[in-house]
């Protein structure tokens, strides 16, 4: 199953910033893939490789909208058909690239690996406080995982080692013997477990304002193959949990977008979105600074196991209570693969 | 015959004074190994994987005499149980590691890979100076080489290429038409050979008492499938030679241990007890340096062919005379690995 | 096709001052060679392994004309015969490594992989100009290409790569809808495209002596499987181009000896020999960086693709019309490979 990508569906592939005059490479989903912008503003996707001789297309050069082949000069358009070959008439025709659909959101271009016929923007993810007022963002740099996408997706159903991996941000003791409860909500699945009467962690030491202990959720969302929301946050230990009362308390939506690199890596588009100060730069530094820090504290930890899988074929023996959101995800993506039966 | 070890016997995996409150990591015999001492004081080795999620448990944490893993807190006491998993009652009976046997002798914890009912203290090697007043010690750092134990022991019974190899510490010319003897005592195989009316050595210029020329001997002992022991030394020219005359001269034991590490990567444990300023601290440094250099010449040679068999799959083609004493070596360890009739 | 290679062939392996008193080490043709020249002047090549236990002889040492290996001793002539084995008097019959045939001409080394009896000093290439007074020589440093060779080949048989590849220095943009044409005469393989009324190239500018516009050539001339000249140079626009016109113009024959190292990475032997300045110490330096600069635009741009080739196992899918002189080169290796027929 790590081998297989499900392709009719979006995947993040570069910032929008990133995608401009320039040309960039960037592989995804073991595809090598040239990206750049348009006069008219709308990015581009090519196969990164010269049909003629295999040179990577972006080692060439742009001419207008086109990508002229650094090595002898084959011309291709944004649809990858090729314009000009120099020194002579006739274009062979299997002098193409692939094309790739692109749409672009949050900041993100994604790439529809799949049928082009059904790349349907309207099947982006949706992030419901992306414009609303009061709330303040902390987009992370890019972030690569020489890992399998598949236990990064399961680490993002997966409360419980939090207690663990990262007692210093967003993790503590308090909750190491809370088991979290697990359940699909349509295409989602969460995990999600309160920690009563605890402690703050640091992060809520730091920018909460509260008075002494808390009563602190996490929920994971995750939306197979490739799109996690953690919703984390804090109300006073005992007080109300609507909806109203945790965005009046202490609360961040941390999303994640993952793009399988290759079968043993991947690209990890993260941001937050947080209810208190919303315009302050300082604590928006100081959300990528922590956040970062426990993403490379999972890093450091996944790719130490996918190095022993890779490298030794060994395979996971045993499974615990707080496996099951990770169950559930890849039960889904089997049955999008056609590798489990749907009923 | 060189991916297949002989794993009823003792290897040396680690100095002593490694095994401590931390957790340290070693592969031996391709088993990815975590050590560390209990209260108790003693040594513990487990297989070095948590069975939920293969996190090497040497990246986890001590708590008392256990180890818990560091991504989700499974803990394993010193017998491999493991004792807890955080946020359930049910531990999965399929939670356990190998406990490995270990024994601790001479500055050294030995580990037994093979069958647990067999580890017997008693089947230690036997190293008969080691607590003799007069005799000083030299003990080196953990020395590694990149190559398969089984050419390294063939070194270790070969006294010819001292003369090309080690012209600067323990050869010189003069030795290098002297052909060397081997015998079986025992489990033990021999090789030596005394090269008469030769000038010193450097090692014998520099510490022995001699006025001129000098009658020495190297004899190689070699235990398979991993000790050995190198007799060597000087006594004045035309002189006796009993054990007494030697033990009066000028006598070097250089003890070897050898635990390989993959099949194509060896652990060297070495010291030596020598009869010569044994109280004298810049002597032991100087031997520690001579002795080190002697294996890095060593190492430097057999890495290379290591390289060129493993890289190229080339095999030698041509035996010679000194070759004797390796030849009943591989024959030894054939015939433990029921490769060859014991007959 | 790219893992055969023409063994009855010559192959530059050294030039002639790499190759003295110390042991030089070289892999040709998949072949480790320790080269080395006898007291009489004549250069040797021997198999760099010893048959005893593998070190390259090239870790040894010279004794007189004889190379004595490093390990044991095992000291072999120049034509690869064990003389002598330390500690023994029989040498093995096996104690043998190869001879290689060599040549030596145009301050090169040249070796011969195939039939011994078959390496005519007769079948090395010809260098008309190579004595000619009035022409200067530029001798490039050793090149190596982590490429196959034919893939070099290839590059050198392309004049159309030099518009977008080289445009620093034998290139420029007026050339690259010209053409080339390609023929067969004898062995020898010829592209070669005339750019009539251009520009003069910056190499052209800055040695030259043109008012105005040039009608310029470039002549690529491939003798299979390993010799390259090009033939570049320019007179004045709409001016005569028979030989001796040109050789009045402004004219460099640039030779490479290309040798397979293995199948993927290839030894570059290069010169120019030039009409103009031919005395000037810093015309000749210019030459070599400038000539060195562009092989080594090619060189990133085919160690490039031989990567794709390797790790992705792609394979080009559409051919140009200035691929015809590769093509050819193809075919008539192809034919003395035997993988297709001869008529």
């Amino acid at each position: 199953m790590n081998d297989a990508f499900i392709r009719d569906c979006w995947y993040a592939v570069a910032f929008s910033d990133e995608v401009g005059e320039g040309l960039l490479a960037r592989t995804a989903l073991d595809h090598d893939i040239v990206l750049f912008r348009q006069a008219d503003g709308l990015p581009v996707a090519l196969t990164d490789r010269c049909p003629h001789r295999l040179l990577p297309l972006s080692r060439g050069r742009r001419c207008g909208d086109h990508v002229q082949c650094g090595y002898h000069g084959l011309t291709f358009n944004g649809r990858g058909v090729c314009v000009k070959v120099p020194g002579q008439e006739r274009i062979p025709p299997a002098a193409v690239v692939r094309a790739w659909p692109l749409a672009e959101r949050y900041g993100l271009v994604f790439l529809w690996p799949g049928n082009p016929a059904a790349a349907d923007p309207g099947l982006l993810p949706e992030i419901p406080k992306w414009d609303t007022p009061g709330w303040g963002k902390s987009v992370g740099p890019r972030t690569h995982f020489a890992s399998n996408y598949l236990a990064i997706l399961e680490n993002l159903l997966d409360p419980a080692h939090t207690s663990f991996v990262h007692t210093r941000t967003i993790g503590n003791a308090a909750a190491a013997d809370v088991a979290p409860q697990t359940e699909e909500r349509g295409a989602e699945i969460v995990a999600w477990r309160w920690i009563e009467k605890a402690d703050p962690v640091p992060l809520m030491q730091r920018f909460g304002r509260f008075a002494g202990r808390v009563d602190r959720w996490q929920e994971y969302h995750l939306t197979p193959p490739n799109f996690s929301m953690v919703d984390f946050g804090g109300v006073d230990a005992g007080g109300p949990r609507d909806e109203a009362s945790r965005d009046a308390g202490f609360r961040v939506f941390s999303y994640a977008f993952l793009t399988p690199e290759t079968a043993t890596s991947t690209h990890y588009f993260w941001f937050q979105l947080r209810n208190f100060h919303p315009d302050d730069e300082s604590v928006t530094a100081e959300l990528v600074r922590l956040y970062g820090a426990t993403f490379e504290e999972d890093r450091e930890i996944l790719e130490l196991i996918q190095k022993i899988e890779t490298e030794k074929g060994e395979r996971p023996l045993v499974n615990i209570a707080s496996d099951a959101g990770g169950a559930r995800m890849k039960r889904a993506i089997e049955k999008r693969l056609g590798l489990r039966p749907a009923a």
